[in-house]
């Protein structure tokens, strides 16, 4: 006797019940000489829902679906993620039907509700373990954080289980495969079982699914790794102990900083909002800058150079080369490129606010109503033909506020708002090893937001590599200004950049969405508030 | 014997521990000559410091200042809501301190996780009674959500105490005063013993707190309650049965809607969010309409004439009676008024866009463009003079998207965000009864965007009591379509609100924060993904 288990690592809607059903009742179907399918977390409604579990007609839909995905089990066992509504809670859940019936049902014991997670919002913890005996065999059963509490998974060591099973929704870091993959042959080596671990692939606002769902044998060994980022199907057989039976080698762990990964993730963000979102495309203002040229390739990769419109946006601050660089790398990707001389708008508007600026000097007024016209500029583009506009800033601009509300954050997706500056100019690299798309001048010349005349970003800003150090620091890690000083940084440097991430999380609060790709991302990540006195003082180290 | 009791209701700065404290200690030191002080909940770091939690200098800040007010307790007693820190847990706590010590210690076992509420991201529920014996009395101790429900009240009930005190953060909205009085003398006439109940004031982002600190006997009777939205003390004596000592009359319940007390909301939501950031004041533009007429009032109200400016930014579209109103109510009101053409700036736009739009119709295109360009004439002055943008968009406007981004929605705060339509109607007359300040034609023409010739709200929207239902009953009391249109609604019109509502998730996300008012309000209280299948496909009843 053997086991045959097919994994469906898939790319679900929010929302869509019947959409994802049917998609699911055809995997059900296509599969149905194999012993078990196994789809991820939630995956009725797609994760995560929000506030719609709160609705009644969310309620009733999801009910009535998982009702016929009930009746597809004729002939294969199913697992699947649902919510349970029972009274006045709700469960997070998995169930296991076969022959049209529920054979087991599971409740979620561990509830995230740190960092991008609510869980605790929505759900109410489940206290029985899961347990199922199918085909004669004992399998434990887990969703997601379960497997990262020591509670859920000691309920299962004393409970004689040939297999473990789990199910998960668990959103991409740049550290996250690795952490996964350390955990789960940890988790068999403790319980002495192999474990099929499956996961969702695909973008959901902020967040980015990468699958990476495999099997692991008792021994710890990972013998299967799905595709990342992708979508797929594996089948694994297991023999009479359920070993698993594959000849193939053995996968290599992902790499601990794996900029491939990181550009995968964020093409895949920007595709899957653009397409969930019904948009016909995109646009963005490509200003020569390495920031738009990175976002321009990646919304290429994303969508096709069809679907891309970059337009530059020139004033008597852009240098001659930041428009030939925009041309150059409009070419080489094939997209559209228009350019559209945001003077006439910028003089009209000081022309008009000249009686209300008698006796004040120039000052980031001038600078920031240069981004907000070109910001005007893409929204009309938009707006005329359907076009989402990605907006560019990285994320030490947004964490310093070194950009204008309206203006250059004007558009509805951040492509890099996880994406420390350093690490743009490596992700330019690594694209440009793929195919030639950035020119190389745009990755060597020293960044400037050309908004006054000669100006360079380091003129306001500590360089690069030292602002995304105490950056990291600073918001990732937590630190104090103490304990950033005690690492060697300079501590008028440290205020600074501190006040500065403290100051503008006005800025932030109405910043497009972007996907996260770093342990703590702006978003719902981090939640600051907009009014605190906590930065506005100074107090002793 | 008898007791002599201190309610301090006051308006804490979150973050700003060292300013709170001072606050704290003054306090004290004035009011040594009564047995107790009564602080609120998380009094010495404001509530909610959010995230701010987790870093350790802001642990390290607390901690010093709390042991500086336990120091000062030398001849009082002190109850006082802290954060607790305990290896890798927090508690959301109260510690009484009396001579200098700590005499007990009580942490909030009922954390909300619902609402706007994210408790149980920060803290651990605490798991034992609260209970002190003070100069011969038993009193009971709890925290805000551990008096709304059942389990840390029983735990009480068997303990003999004589009085309960209760430290609360316990946002505003339109029914909650209502509802607290109603709770607080329910569990007064449980237990058998008086209440005092303790609650902050303030502006927080968009949290409002109303204060209404009350003493209420055994008997259920409220006979002491502090001012609504104003910071105030109350000396309150007991006797030597812990029986109130006052004679003034039994105040009365709070109106079920009280536009007065909504109306002193958004003023102390204003007030707060202005000073507490620092802004020199705030600009806003005039229309003419309701919105910003309400909105203009509400600003003067708060801030003072001086610190408040009207821009009128009329196009072809605008009425000449807009310009008259809106002039009137600026000297009504005694603000200063410019006005500001936008054409020039709106014909540079079309202008430069004109090649792009070769061959396309006008549409929302050249609507948005309008309002753009006004939002770029705001934020200019903002940037020049350091005074907040107030934005005006009224919460049928918000749920239905009928607004611009970068456009009438840049700014950094909507004062009428959660006020429907129908209730900016009411909310206007209120304000005249207090001096005539809205001029009434504002209030009784039809509501017009003027962003198209002769355009009316109600040519897009349906009229604003049936959308304002309609809105109500699927954003606050998350009906279906089936059950909206049980209650009497047209099913096309409920279908395209709800339609309206749900794409226009992207908007909202980039709105600038505004004051709670009602049970859910777009913000915190309420997460709906932007990517979501829910509402994009027709379903059937």
């Amino acid at each position: 006797m053997t086991l045959s288990v097919v994994l469906a690592q898939k790319n679900w809607y929010v929302g869509d019940i019947e959409g994802n059903t049917a998609r699911i009742i055809q995997l059900i179907n296509n599969n149905q000489h194999h012993d078990l399918i196994v789809f991820s977390e939630l995956a009725v409604c797609g994760y995560p829902p929000e506030d719609l579990l709160f609705r009644d007609d969310f309620r009733e839909r999801c009910e009535t679906q998982l009702a016929h995905i009930a009746q597809a089990s004729q002939h294969c066992g199913v697992i699947i993620g649902h919510p349970t509504w029972q009274g006045e809670v709700i469960y997070n859940s998995l169930s296991f039907f076969y022959q049209g019936q529920c054979i087991a049902r599971y409740h979620k014991q561990q509830l995230p509700n740190y960092d991008v997670f609510d869980e605790k919002r929505y759900f109410t913890a489940g206290r029985q373990r899961g347990i199922v005996n199918f085909k004669g065999y004992r399998l434990g059963l887990l969703i997601c954080e379960d497997l990262w509490q020591t509670q859920p998974v000691e309920q299962l060591a004393s409970e004689d289980i040939q297999m473990l099973i789990t199910i998960n929704a668990s959103p991409y870091d740049y550290q996250k495969a690795q952490q996964r993959q350390q955990l789960i042959a940890k988790r068999a080596k403790q319980l002495h079982v192999p474990i099929i671990y499956v996961n969702q692939v695909g973008g959901q606002d902020e967040l980015v699914f990468d699958g990476q769902s495999l099997v692991c044998g008792a021994d710890g060994q990972v013998v299967c790794r799905l595709d990342a980022f992708n979508e797929s199907l594996a089948e694994v057989n297991f023999d009479q102990h359920l070993k698993p039976l594959i000849n193939a080698p053995l996968p290599t762990l992902p790499a601990p900083f794996d900029l491939a990964h990181i550009y995968q993730a964020l093409v895949l963000a920007v595709k899957d909002y653009v397409t969930k979102n019904g948009f016909q495309g995109v646009v963005l203002g490509l200003s020569g800058g390495i920031d738009s040229a990175l976002t321009l390739a990646i919304a290429v990769d994303a969508l096709g150079k069809d679907k891309v419109q970059a337009v530059m946006m020139p004033f008597k601050y852009t240098a001659d080369i930041s428009i030939a660089d925009a041309q150059q790398q409009a070419t080489l990707l094939g997209v559209e490129f228009d350019i559209i001389s945001i003077e006439p708008m910028f003089e009209a508007f000081m022309q008009q606010l000249s009686p209300l600026f008698i006796g004040s000097q120039p000052d980031t007024t001038e600078e920031n109503l240069q981004a907000r016209c070109r910001g005007v500029v893409l929204m009309a583009l938009s707006n005329k033909r359907h076009r989402l506009v990605l907006t560019t800033g990285n994320k030490s601009e947004m964490s310093v506020g070194y950009a204008t509300l309206y203006g250059d954050m004007a558009g509805g997706f951040d492509v890099l708002k996880d994406i420390p500056k350093t690490w743009v100019f490596e992700l330019a690299r690594y694209r440009n090893t793929r195919s030639y798309a950035i020119p190389e001048r745009v990755i060597t010349r020293p960044p400037s937001a050309e908004l006054a005349p000669e100006q360079k970003d380091e003129d306001s800003l500590p360089p690069y590599p030292i602002l995304d150090a105490i950056l990291r620091g600073y918001i990732e890690e937590q630190l104090s200004v103490k304990a950033l000083v005690s690492q060697g940084y300079d501590e008028p440097t440290v205020r600074k950049v501190i006040k500065l991430v403290d100051i503008n999380e006005y800025k932030r609060r109405q910043s497009a969405i972007g996907p996260k790709i770093t342990m703590c991302n702006f978003g719902k990540g981090r939640r600051y508030p907009i009014t605190s006195g906590f930065g506005r003082k100074n107090w002793s180290l």
